[in-house]
């Protein structure tokens, strides 16, 4: 670009950056949410370095991978280095391979190194959310030593308040100290006399980020120490990745329950075409596996022209079963990922599920057979001469049906989980589909028992 | 119970509670989960005081209103007293109306107070989430005088990361203090001084718990201030309360998505007739919604005795609506959820939904159109002279239906959220029962368009 066009495109993001002044880091983040992003980008070169990083380490920035790779590289390269180094590696890895081999070679050597360490830990683990940047001291070292040393390296490290203690000689994780138990301790005492007793709870790199949230809840933790196979240090996961990383979660469960691959930005800034990639093939495989209810259907086409009053209560009775699945499913999912349940637990499940289906689908069937007796009567539709049989029929289908529902959306999770899938994988239509076909076959089973001779 | 007796119980809890001595926290709560209540009740009032506390405290603990009302009543208002007056109040909360009454006056005063308080504010708020024990100041205190008040109150507070700075004359709340940047001030300091420039990050007691983990997370808090009209300190909300109640309501959204009312209690620890009623509630409203499909059917039963080909496609089609459907919920819910979207953002979200629908039934569409080509051409199924026009009326309805699916299901939260429903009570089979009764008659009106004058 022309000098002229590099001094107006100056000037404008320092109008743009000019209301970030009086904005906190919350509202700044909303403000450049809604820019354009080379407009962002621009606002973001203009602010003061270490104003930009706490921008970019806010999680609810969006595009921050975009953005910076539309800064110049040694801006980006900078801002980069003086961010929290978790939030770092996020931001490389939404970049594409040319812009991280533009960038690397660019980091001061320190950051470079934990930068590419976090990159090696595969998604949702404890190893990709920690961060390096943690206080530790040797084992013999004083309370006011550790104080001072803090003091020192405050600004640097993500949070203060756990305090590992290390093995002089071997650097093995010994302890954990509190900061509220630290400023407690007389200023000679030695470290371990303010340390906790129990040993400290530590989780490997590549524990998933469910089961790490769940003991740094159990044991009411702000941090949790992440080691390696000889107990040495490799990083911290703290209380605010695990919110991030839960919030997430919660989002991705929810999409896979029904039945969308997980979108990784907001709704609104997902391109048309990813958004119908994102549901498109869900759709077809469902879809795909509904056309059985076709083939079903066909199987029992010469019935269906005997009695067309059959296929009057086709979408209720399936519905029923689809709904009662989905119920059981949710229950269970949730089950086995707040490791309610185990694997192993599955029959006692199957044991609770198979009567309360039937009680379920008694109580549906009998709404059924008011609503048809009451719609006989009063006069309101027809259902031939054998309207009781038929009441019937759809009575004990739906008993059936539901009973069947119930017990194979509550399996169903614990199957995928014993094949190695996310449990939360078992989506409502996933479910559906699964019971409409069986669904159909036992509607039209019941109803050869009961009807043939009669309608049949 | 005669002295015998007395004597036999004291020995068993003596037994109960031995293996206890080598658990952690975490470890000895699973161990009290595995007990019968009586004996788990023996078991924490044979602990130590401090020990038992500990594990009331544990979120995981479960029936721990139970627990505590099988006490003596003096042990257990000692442990109520002892407990963070938070999670002591949410123990109190499960008691019923006698229990209260009989524990209530047994406590010390400051407990009763602190418990009495809390207890007036509605669930899921920062006031029922929020504790009192919290380390506050006044604004002419320095630096060295704060440190040793903490090292004083620091057994007895929830947190002593945050500290909070109140006016000497007025009690307002005016600055924060982390503990990080307090160990860095000069003892001679005022506390001003190393307090946070911007103004705090407040919330008023109503305020939604969701709301409160947003604001913990968009601006990185341990705890967050709750605040009354004037400014004055109420309690903090602190980020393990707000972790345990984000996991408690995502369990609550896949409940509620999946159509069943949120269970309050573990999968096998409720009781049938619980389960039952959990259940059969929304399975009876669905289902009595689905019965229009049945009302819809009888409309069209002339064109169904005519041309029976045309129900085979029924359950595929009407799966399609649901399927599409809930895909669009899940999305919304959670975009809703998170602030991404707001109400009056509804109509840019109907624009995307559009194109969207058509292009996803588009997809469907054709697969059904060459599934019906292939089966009839390989002679699989003998779809009647009309086979061609057949094809396109299944096609067609999908697109039709699919693009219903989708508007209808993204409309669904945001109608939701208008009439003052939490948006995440769109349930997947609330979706499916929506679209389905519409679905029929789409599918009847397109049949009647293309084969009028062929098959109908």
């Amino acid at each position: 670009m022309n000098q002229k066009q590099l001094l107006r495109r100056m000037a404008d993001a320092a109008a743009l950056s000019a209301p970030l002044a009086d904005f906190n880091t919350a509202d700044a983040v909303v403000y450049l949410n809604h820019l354009e992003s080379a407009q962002a980008a621009d606002t973001l070169a203009a602010l003061p370095l270490p104003r930009a990083v706490k921008l970019l380490e806010a999680p609810e920035l969006q595009r921050a991978g975009e953005l910076v790779a539309a800064l110049p590289p040694a801006r980006a390269a900078a801002l980069l280095g003086l961010m929290a180094d978790d939030r770092a590696t996020d931001i490389v890895h939404e970049l594409d391979e040319d812009e991280r081999a533009r960038l690397i070679p660019l980091l001061d050597p320190q950051a470079r190194q934990s930068i590419q360490l976090l990159l090696g830990f595969p998604a949702n683990t404890a190893g990709a959310l920690m961060t390096t940047e943690f206080v530790s001291v040797p084992a013999d070292w004083t309370v006011a030593r550790t104080l001072q040393h803090i003091r020192e390296v405050e600004r640097t490290r993500e949070t203060v308040y756990a305090i590992y203690v290390l093995d002089p000689h071997d650097q093995q994780l010994r302890q954990v100290v509190t900061m509220r138990r630290l400023i407690t301790g007389a200023p000679d005492d030695s470290i371990l006399a303010v340390a906790q007793i129990n040993p400290p709870v530590t989780v490997g790199p590549l524990l998933d980020q469910e089961e790490v949230a769940q003991l740094i809840r159990r044991h009411d933790l702000l941090a949790i120490p992440v080691v390696d196979a000889q107990q040495r240090m490799l990083g911290i996961v703290t209380v605010d990745d695990i919110l991030d990383a839960l919030i997430d979660e919660s989002t991705e469960d929810v999409h896979k329950f029904g039945g969308v691959e997980a979108l990784d930005r907001p709704y609104m800034q997902i391109g048309f075409f990813d958004m119908i990639k994102k549901r498109a093939g869900w759709l077809s495989v469902l879809f795909l596996g509904e056309m059985l209810t076709a083939s079903a259907m066909q199987h029992y086409e010469d019935e269906l022209a005997r009695a067309v009053v059959l296929t009057l209560f086709i979408p209720l009775i399936m519905s029923s079963g689809g709904n009662s699945g989905s119920q059981a499913t949710s229950l269970l999912i949730r089950s086995l990922a707040l490791h309610e349940l185990r694997l192993r637990d599955w029959w006692k499940v199957a044991l609770r599920e198979l009567p309360t289906g039937v009680v379920l689908g008694g109580i549906l069937g009998l709404l059924a057979i008011v609503r048809i007796t009451v719609w006989q009567l009063a006069g309101l539709h027809d259902y031939g001469a054998h309207w009781k049989l038929l009441a019937v029929t759809i009575g004990a289908a739906l008993v059936g049906i539901v009973t069947f529902g119930s017990l194979s959306g509550s399996m169903l999770p614990f199957v995928l989980k014993r094949l190695g899938f996310d449990p939360a994988s078992a989506s409502a239509p996933f479910v559906a589909t699964l019971v409409d076909v069986t669904g159909l076959v036992i509607y039209f089973s019941i109803a050869a028992m009961i009807l043939g001779g009669t309608l049949l």
